[in-house]
C-alpha cells in the first residue's frame, strides 16, 4: 500500500473570498479552476497549492441539490473531506470490501482532471468523509 | 514564510476504535496518546502517522464543558482543524495581525510535548478551524 495525502477538500460559500484568504493570509497558489454541473458535485472548484499541500475549495453551483449545499446547511463552511491517492482505486476498493468497508457507489466518478474517485461510506470510516483516489493515466 | 502542513485534527467520539479503523483500513501507526484536561482541551487524544501525515484524534473526556464535544454536538464527528507548523508563532502572529486576521487568544497554549499553538478565528478563515504551531525547543 502506497497512499498518500492527495488533498483536503473545504467547503466555502463565495469562491473568491476563499481564494483570497488561502492566498493572503497562507500564501497559497490557485492552480486551477472549474465548474462542476455533474450530479453529486454541482460546484465551482479552485484547486490550490498552500504549504506545499493541495486544497480544494468547493462552492456550491446550486443551492437545493449541490451536496456542498447540503453540507454546509447541515454543518457549515469548513473541512469537508480528506483525500488520498491510492495509486490503483481497484486495488484499494477490493482491499476495503475485504474490510467490511462500504463506499457511496454513486460519488464513483472521473473529474474533469481525469481523476477517478470515490467516497467511503462515513458510517465506516468513524464519521469523517474520506475520498480514495488514482489518476489513471499516470499508472 | 516556510510554513507546513503539521496534522489533520478529527473530533471522534470512541479513541479505540477510531484508531483501529486507521490502523486496519489506512495502515496507520500510533504514535503518541495522551489526555489533557487543560480547559479548551479536555479530550483524549492519539497521534496517528497516516500515509506520510499526522492524524490527531481527539475524544471529549467531558461531554458539557470539552470544545471536541460541543463541536460533535453541533457538526457531528470529522475533521475538526487544520494545523500548520509555522515555524516561529511569534512572527506568524504579527503577519497575521498586519492582515486583519483574528486569532482566538484563550486557546493559545503549550501542549504536553512542548508544541506551542494557537487557532485562528474561524470568523476571519472563511469558517474552517486553523491551528498554528511552532514547536520552540527545534528553533
Amino acid at each position: 500500500m502506497d497512499y498518500k495525502l492527495d488533498h483536503i477538500g473545504i467547503a466555502v460559500r463565495h469562491l473568491d473570498e476563499s481564494i483570497l484568504f488561502y492566498e493572503n493570509v497562507l500564501q497559497g497558489t490557485l492552480l486551477d479552476r472549474y465548474r462542476s454541473e455533474l450530479k453529486g458535485v454541482e460546484s465551482e472548484i479552485a484547486i490550490m497549492e498552500v504549504c506545499g499541500n493541495r486544497i480544494e475549495l468547493l462552492a456550491p453551483t446550486n443551492n437545493t441539490t449541490s451536496p456542498i449545499a447540503r453540507f454546509i446547511k447541515q454543518k457549515g463552511k469548513g473541512v469537508h473531506h480528506i483525500a488520498y491517492d491510492v495509486k490503483d482505486l481497484d486495488e484499494a476498493l477490493k482491499e476495503l470490501e475485504s474490510k467490511g468497508v462500504r463506499t457511496l457507489k454513486d460519488t464513483l466518478r472521473i473529474n474533469n482532471h481525469g481523476r477517478r474517485l470515490i467516497y467511503l461510506n462515513p458510517a465506516d470510516t468513524d464519521g469523517t468523509i474520506i475520498e480514495y483516489c488514482d489518476y489513471p493515466e499516470q499508472n
